[in-house]
């Protein structure tokens, strides 16, 4: 079972993060950019909706704010020594003002916590505001740690 | 609060995409690479522990297994008209197959969702059962469907 299961991990080309018990820094770079890009993609989604740029559709508001809850505590663990450098608009705040970085991250949880229960209410109006201020946590936070 | 909610958007670099009715085929390539990069980060990091490469981690366990199970139904949307070429390694079979993939891709999700299960038992030999069963799900449509 064991030599199976490392057989397919390596095949399946997870082995080496799964190996490391220091991811490396363009590894680091490259999966919070990802988990980025998601929370981006699904939160694009709402704001479409909101701002009616597409249909108004509960249960892909639902799926997506959700989505976006769960991606928002993904990307901190991310910020390991040595990734401020590299291929990363990450200023270097973000490394050295950790208090006041992990206090907007915990903030844009907060706001995503609140997006998916309001999603759930299927109240149109009361999730563009959410969208508004779980916005602005994206926002505080990039005006302070993330170049332009 | 319309033109505030579309001004933080463009701000936080989200509006491209959302604005889009159809998505870029290089934009659907990235979004669905972005979510196999952190599948296999949080599946890798359950293979560490049941190989042994690691300390075991219940809370770890769990909170990795569901982001697993999370992701593993993001991909596939992705897979949009255009984007069999570019920078990526998915087959054709992908977007000519399209019910065999969808199988292969549910298999990963019904596979995934146990794991969650299993993680949340704290039941360290049946996570290693249950991580080798999720593993040959990715192996298998991995097989089929991308290139080595």
């Amino acid at each position: 079972m064991k030599k199976f299961a490392i057989a397919v991990l390596c095949f399946a080309g997870l082995m080496p993060l799964a190996s490391q018990a220091q991811m490396k820094p363009e590894d680091a770079i490259k999966l919070r950019q990802s988990a980025m890009k998601l929370i981006g993609y699904n939160f694009g989604s709402i704001g479409a909706m909101v701002n009616d740029k597409k249909p108004y559709n509960k249960d892909e508001a639902i799926r997506n704010a959700t989505r976006v809850e769960q991606l928002s505590g993904h990307p901190w663990e991310f910020f390991v020594a040595g990734s401020d450098k590299g291929e990363t608009k990450a200023k270097s705040e973000a490394f050295k003002e950790t208090d006041k970085f992990k206090a907007a991250a915990d903030k844009l949880q907060a706001e995503s916590a609140k997006l998916a229960q309001v999603a759930n209410t299927g109240d149109l109006a009361a999730l563009k505001t959410q969208f508004g201020a779980t916005a602005q946590a994206c926002k505080n936070c990039h005006d302070n740690f993330r170049e332009k």
